[in-house]
Order: C-alpha cells, then sequence, then structure tokens
C-alpha cells in the first residue's frame, strides 16, 4: 500500500515528512501542532535518553519530577525570560467541562474560571526555582544536580514532525550552585556530553560554541552550544547549555549562607536536548530509500531474511542460523528474523531499508548449501556473500565500519560546505548556494541584524576554537570580535 | 532542623505527609493540587516503571507517545466516558500571553481564543482510538500492544500527596485486537502482571477481582482490579486493567477486514498503574520512624556508616571494607558509604531510617580490630554483630529475609483485618472499627448505594475467586450474586 519516498533532490519538505511516516516513526496528532510519536521512532528517543541519562548519573546528576503547569505570575519575574517566552503558549484558564442545555454536547464551565491562569511549561526554570527557593538555605544544600525528562508546550502552527511542533519531548538539567565558576564548569560538562553523544551515538559531527546575545536562551548570560549540518545543508541547533548567572535566583530570591557565613544568591545552570535530535538524525543520515540508522542507536541492528520459496523448510532454517543467533544474544547485537510468510522478500527489503536498519542477511536454499549467507549493507547499499560459520564476526566489524563510515561520510559533508568567505558579495552568494560560513564578525547587533535581513543567515555560533588575528568583520570590515559561523537554520 | 514524625497512632494522614516530606519523596508544587517527586521518590517510581516495563515488552508491548492534548469533542464521543471523566479537567482556552498596556504585567491575549477548547489528557482513550482508526484497516495490523508512561491531569482541589494530585504521572496500555476472547485474555494478562509486580517488589499482597458496574471504567464493559490494605485498614485501589469491548472502536469508527474477508469493529483494553502505588508502599510498609522499603524496590539497599571518632582512619576504613564492597557491586547490591564528616551519627542513622534503607552497616575502631560490623535491619529495628569476612553472604541473605518479611507482615495484617459477617448490624459495626468485610451482595446497585449512604464503604472488588452457594446479600438478605469485598477506601 505504501507508495515510495519523494527524492531529496526533488522536494527535501517532503522527503523528510514521507521519510517519517512511511518508516513510521511519527504521525500527526488530532490538534493542530501536536505528534504522535509511533513506537519505532520511540525506540529511538528511548535509546537516545538512555545514552545521555547514564552520562548525567555518571556526573552525579538525579533525575526529578516538576508539575507540568506553571501559575502566569511566575514567567513574569524574569524579565528577560518573559520576552522569550511567554508570548505562544497553552493557557489553561478553566477547571471543568458541564453538558450543555439540550443536553447534546459538552461546554466549558463559565464557573470554573480560575482565579489566576495557568500555563503548559514552555521550559521549567521558573517552577523549579520557586522550589529551590524552599529546599536551598546553606552551602551544605549545594550543589543541586537535577534533571528532569518531560515533556513542554510552545504554541507552533507551522507544524513539523520532531523539528516544530506545540509539544515535544526533552530533558532539561537545572542546577545550582555556589561560585560562578562551578556553574560555568557544569555548563561546559554537559555540552561536552551532548556533543559525545550526539557523535558517538548518532554519528552526527557537531560544532561547538555560544551563542550572540540575539540567539542566547531568554534568561541567560551565556549559551552554549551544538550546531549540526543536515543534509540540505542548513543548520540545526541540536543541543544547549545555558549559564544562567544569578538571574534566576535573584528573580525567586534563592539566596544561601555561605561557607564563611555570608549571603550570596545562587549561581545556576539549565541545560537541553530534545525530540528534534530525531530529525537531525533524519536528515543527517537519510537517502531516498529513507534512513540509515547508526547501529549504536538502532533499535534492529540486523534483520535476518529467509528467502521463502518451496524449498524454504523453517525447521532447517532456525538451525541453520542458530549459532548466530546465539552470538548475537550473547553480545546484545539486536536483530529480528523476518519469516513472516505474508510478505515478500522484495517488500521486506523495502521496509527494512525504509527503516533504516544497518544490515540485512539474506539466507535462501543455495546459501544454506552452500553454508554461506548474503549480507547487505544500509549504508552504502553494497552486497557481499559471506560464510555462516565466521557471520557473527563479520556483522560484529561491519556494525563498526557502518557506524564510523556514517560519521566520516557527515563529516565530510560539513567540511566540503564549510566555507572561508573575505567579502560580504561572496558571503551572499555563497548562503544562497547553502552550507556554513566560517568568518569574522564585529560583536554588534547591527552588523548581525543587517545579515539577517539580507540573507536570513544567522549566527550559529561563535566558534570555540578560533582566530581573530587580522580577522574582520565580513559585514561592517570593522576588526572582528569573533569568529563565527553563518547559516541559514531549521 | 527536621523535626519528627507524627506517630501513625495520632494522627494517620499527618503521619503520612510527614513521611513523605521528610524522606524528601515529594513536596508541594505552585499551583494548588500538584506534586514534586524529588529524587528520592523519584528513583523508586523509576525502579517500579522499569520492573512494570520489562513486563510489557516480554508480553509483546511496545511504548509509544501520544499528544497531551485533546479536543474538547473527543470526550464526547464515547457517552459513559464523559460522564465518568469530562467533569473536571484542565481547559486550554488561549495559546498567547501579552504584556498589559501599563507594561507591568502579563495578560491573556483575548485575540488567541482558540476555536474550540483543548483538554489536556485526563486518560488517552480518545486521542489513541484516533488515531488507530488511521493505522488499523486489517487483521493484518491487529494486535496492536502499545503503552506509554505519561502525565495525565484531573483537577483535583483536595490535594493528597501521591494519591490524589491534579497532575500525576503513570502508564497507560491500549491495545486492539481482532476478536473478545483475545482482549479479554489481554486484560487478564496485565492484571497479573500488576499483582506480580506489586507483590514481588513492592512486597504488597493485593487481592484481586473486578468492580461494580458503580465503580469501574467510565467506558469499559469490564474493569478488573488489584485492591491493596493499607496501614489504617483502608483500601487503595493500586491497579486497574479493563475491556472496553467495542465502545471505543465504535465511538471512534474502528473497522477491520476480517480473515474470512467481512467487516468488524475492533475489541480493545486499556490498563494502567500509577505514582499512586507510592503512596501504597508508604502505607503498607511505614512505621514511626519513616519508610520501610523493600530491597527489591529500594534506590539504596545497604547504607555502611563508619563511626567517625578520633581514631577514625578513613583509609583504613576504606581498607577495611574492599572486599564487601568489590562483592555488592559484583552482586548488583545498591549501596551507600555514609562518610560524611559533617554529620553525627545519629544524625545519619535517623536519615537513613526515615528514608527507610532496609540495612545499616556500622563498623567503628573497635569492630574493626574485632573483625566485625554491626548490622541493623530497618524492617524489625534489631541489630546483629556479624562478621566482616562473611558480611556479603549475611547481608544478602538478610536482604532476601526483609523482603519476605515485609510482604508476609502485610499479608498477615490484611487477613487479619479482613471478616467476614452474616448480618448488616455487624456489618455496620465492624466497618466503622475498619479493614475489608468479605460477604454477599444480590448485584443490585440499590443495595450498594444505600450500604455507601450509610456506611461510606464500597465494593472494592468482586472476588475473582469466590463461593456464593447459600451466600445471601448483606443488606437485602437476598441470594448473592457475587461474594465480594467491601471497605473505605482513597
Amino acid at each position: 500500500m505504501k507508495k515510495g519516498i519523494t527524492p531529496k533532490s526533488q522536494d527535501y519538505n517532503k522527503w523528510y515528512t514521507d521519510v517519517i511516516t512511511k518508516a513510521e516513526l511519527a504521525d500527526y496528532g488530532p490538534v493542530k501542532g501536536t505528534m504522535v510519536i509511533r513506537p519505532y521512532g520511540f525506540e529511538i528517543w528511548d535509546r537516545l535518553k538512555n545514552s545521555f541519562d547514564t552520562r548525567f548519573k555518571e556526573t552525579g546528576h538525579v533525575n526529578a519530577y516538576f508539575p507540568l503547569f506553571i501559575p502566569k505570575s511566575f514567567l513574569a519575574k524574569e524579565a528577560e525570560h518573559v520576552e522569550g517566552f511567554a508570548k505562544e503558549c497553552a493557557v489553561v484558564t478553566h477547571s471543568r467541562l458541564k453538558t450543555n442545555e439540550s443536553g447534546d454536547d459538552l461546554v466549558v464551565d463559565p464557573d470554573s474560571r480560575l482565579q489566576e491562569e495557568i500555563i503548559v511549561r514552555p521550559t521549567s526554570e521558573t517552577v523549579i526555582w520557586s522550589m529551590y527557593k524552599k529546599w536551598i538555605h546553606s552551602y551544605r544544600d549545594l550543589p543541586i544536580l537535577m534533571n528532569q525528562w518531560a515533556n513542554v508546550v510552545r504554541w507552533e502552527m507551522r507544524t513539523r514532525l520532531f523539528l516544530r511542533t506545540s509539544e515535544f519531548l526533552w530533558q532539561e538539567g537545572h542546577t545550582a550552585h555556589e561560585t560562578e565558576k562551578e556553574a560555568l564548569e557544569e555548563t561546559k560538562r554537559m555540552l561536552d556530553i551532548y556533543q559525545e553523544v550526539v557523535e558517538e551515538k548518532m554519528a552526527i559531527p557537531v560544532l561547538t560554541g555560544t551563542k550572540s546575545d540575539s540567539e542566547k536562551f531568554a534568561g541567560a548570560e551565556e549559551t552554549y552550544c551544538i550546531e549540526a549540518m543536515m543534509g540540505d545543508k542548513k543548520a540545526l541547533q541540536a543541543g544547549t547549555s545555558h549559564y544562567l548567572g544569578q538571574n534566576f535566583s535573584k528573580a525567586f530570591d534563592v539566596k544561601f549562607q555561605t561557607k564563611d557565613n555570608k549571603e550570596n544568591f545562587v549561581y545556576a545552570t539549565s541545560w537541553g536536548v530534545s525530540t528534534r535530535l530525531i530529525g537531525a538524525l533524519i536528515m543527517v543520515h537519510g537517502d531516498d530509500k529513507g534512513l540509515r540508522l547508526p547501529p549504536n542507536i538502532a533499535p534492529i541492528q540486523v534483520v535476518v531474511i529467509p528467502v521463502i520459496n518451496k524449498e524454504y523448510d523453517p525447521d532447517k532454517f532456525k538451525v541453520y542460523i542458530e549459532k548466530l543467533i546465539t552470538e548475537m544474544d550473547d553480545n546484545d547485537i539486536r536483530y529480528y528474523v523476518d519469516d513472516r510468510e505474508q510478505y515478500t522478500a522484495g517488500y521486506k527489503f523495502n521496509e527494512w531499508e525504509m527503516k533504516g536498519v544497518p544490515i540485512r542477511l539474506e539466507i535462501g536454499p543455495r546459501d544454506i548449501n552452500n553454508k554461506q549467507a548474503v549480507m547487505a549493507r544500509r549504508d552504502i547499499g553494497e552486497k557481499e556473500t559471506i560464510s555462516i560459520n565466521d557471520s557473527f564476526k563479520t556483522i560484529q566489524s561491519c556494525l563498526i565500519n557502518i557506524q564510523e563510515k556514517l560519521f566520516s561520510q557527515a563529516k565530510k559533508f560539513q567540511e566540503d560546505n564549510t566555507f572561508t568567505v573575505n567579502n560580504y558579495n561572496d558571503f551572499k552568494v555563497q548562503i544562497n548556494k547553502g552550507g556554513f560560513i566560517r568568518c569574522g564578525w564585529d560583536g554588534s547587533p547591527e552588523s548581525e541584524n543587517k545579515i539577517k535581513e539580507e540573507t536570513k543567515a544567522t549566527i550559529r555560533c561563535i566558534l570555540t576554537e578560533q582566530n581573530t588575528s587580522n580577522l574582520k568583520c565580513i559585514y561592517s570590515d570593522k576588526p572582528a570580535q569573533h569568529e563565527v559561523i553563518f547559516s541559514k537554520a531549521y
């Protein structure tokens, strides 16, 4: 019943949505802007979640759960935070429905109007800092290193599955520290963890750096980010880690008694990654046949498919793959034996290619006679006949190779499409062709805004590793304050 | 700073809240009715979640995620469902805030009023069946065995941490089947899993059965439940599994093509357990010193505390416990070495007793000289001097013993407080003293309602194992249709 996927080259956006719906990663929910994460997509998220969570715990963080509902007045407490966040959000105003007079419909009961409207959390700084106010009194109570896995809501009318939906899943870490130094170290530590998981598990190379004032988190002193290049050469912000200074502790009056018996406001960080990462996974590795999943994050790493014809003998097949199955079990290789008889081999090949399973093993009666199997790699599309006796070892090393290959391919793509330009004309020409532009910026919001107005490109990050000697601002020609990456972005 | 816990005997409700706040399981959120689950409480929930999730997956279920927001009109589709659920809920009516005219406050932007109001999910049958409508066409698409871990909202003004809060965390399974038989088997399978986890992990004995029509889930044909007795002899519904028949498939028009090429509505189940289970854990096992956690669910199973005095030598202590630590690591025993120097031994003993850690190991300089340690059991409060060389084995078998002991103690309490009565006067006398009453019921809503009005007791369950021969209804004296458990309940 499924039709093919629109080719990337023909319509990138359509291709993206086709992959998601046809690989059954997600679907549109009934309320505009909402998304259903289907089991295959959810399992990818679950694996990502576990990879992050393990590292959070190794670095001393604990999980907790804070309420979905925030009093409207809380959002007004941190001035910059309001500006950046309070505008588009879900507002709860009533607490009861009732049957209407004609008895045929449900209406909102006007008597249930709330005294103060409630906001569905767009992020939890305010509700969490209202609790920290209760829990933090002394340096003995610090640091607090908490994280929560939760749903958040930011009203969006232009839905894009995984990338832009009203509700999405994420983790948000919120930490409280005695000193600026400790909080800054925490901010960078979490950025390192983000980079590590995204590069090692998802095979997505990232650039690291900080945001300009106009792009940073509302309420942060400094926003650190990881930035990735998608298959259409646009940038995607893949994770952010914020140094909040004392902004929220001051807004919520969270002071602590220091070791030398003085009083000070607490220093804070917050950091998050979301289901948007799945969008990145699709756009970085996907091709015209669908997903290509890095083995480290794939729900199924190997699919084993018997060729079902007149000669097919299920018992014989079972015995034939027994050793391989045992070895895969013992080594935690995630596999699926697709011996469903109601589907043709062609249908199955197509389905698992769409779903991005890294390795497919085809086994026909002739293979059994020759003690072999045909191994097909999803990443490069090559087929190879391998010995069944060594098949586990061959598969194991092939999975490692696929993981590396996907990373190096994406890395090369990113490097090949990152350009250094020296004048604004070249900048404008290149930005229309796509890719990242590495150049100087004078640090002024004026230059940044003009560039954005004229080209739609934004500063994706002020690079961690940079060299500004003799560098000039690409727009103003003044001496550069920073070396930055400009790009169009999601 | 922490004061003691109010004794159970003095004020059960106060005792319950004291345990939660002083063991730092949870706290009140800023919006009335909401709860913050603190890290220690959240870790218990996480362990419970993993125990359930493993069993869900073993029985073929997959996780997914459906939207938080439900169109108001969906709730009106299944008539009984509306009656039971739609009344008290969070209604989203607007999607934007703006700064007021004087520029000093945030107000709801009247222009952002939604065309159709949105409900924050109280449960997800409606939104899930609207998706199943898109996904189910043929018997080949069945069964669908999905579960989600999510937050849900039911407006509550009388908050009781874990037991009754506006927002709570739970899992909700939603399955779709070809036949009534298959769906009924699923309903019972999930009830068995609930019983297994609650009894084996939480050491809470439960009764199983079905609900009367007045107590069953709005929209279900039959509600199966597990029911537990709390420390004050009241009942708590600990989990429910619903056979939904074709109610939701008819409401959402979900038909499928059968194997013999006909058309039929899908058969459904739904089942859930929530963070309310943590309330049960506290009330079943807690005592005047705080929590008593069953080892199988305890975040920390063993706390090792050095006696810190003049003779204390951290290096020597470390060497002394090295073998035990290695053995605990190798066997996945969850332990914490509390060598914090800023707290007294008394403070630590009190803290870990409050937090219900099953075993405490105290080690002083004299113990080191004698190659021993003092092992204190949280469940029965006894202390024992044990050999350090055998300490791992002693601890291991003690943990098993504590788990069994907590279960058998709770089981005995439940049995001792379950009474069989033969006439309504005895019923009324006994129900005021507390406990479960096992008796006959004629099956009529009239008798059930009268008993509820006159005694506040409800039918907790129609017992799975029952004998109605010669049994009469406790209220009407007519022949009993069912043998049931009556009790006051949370």
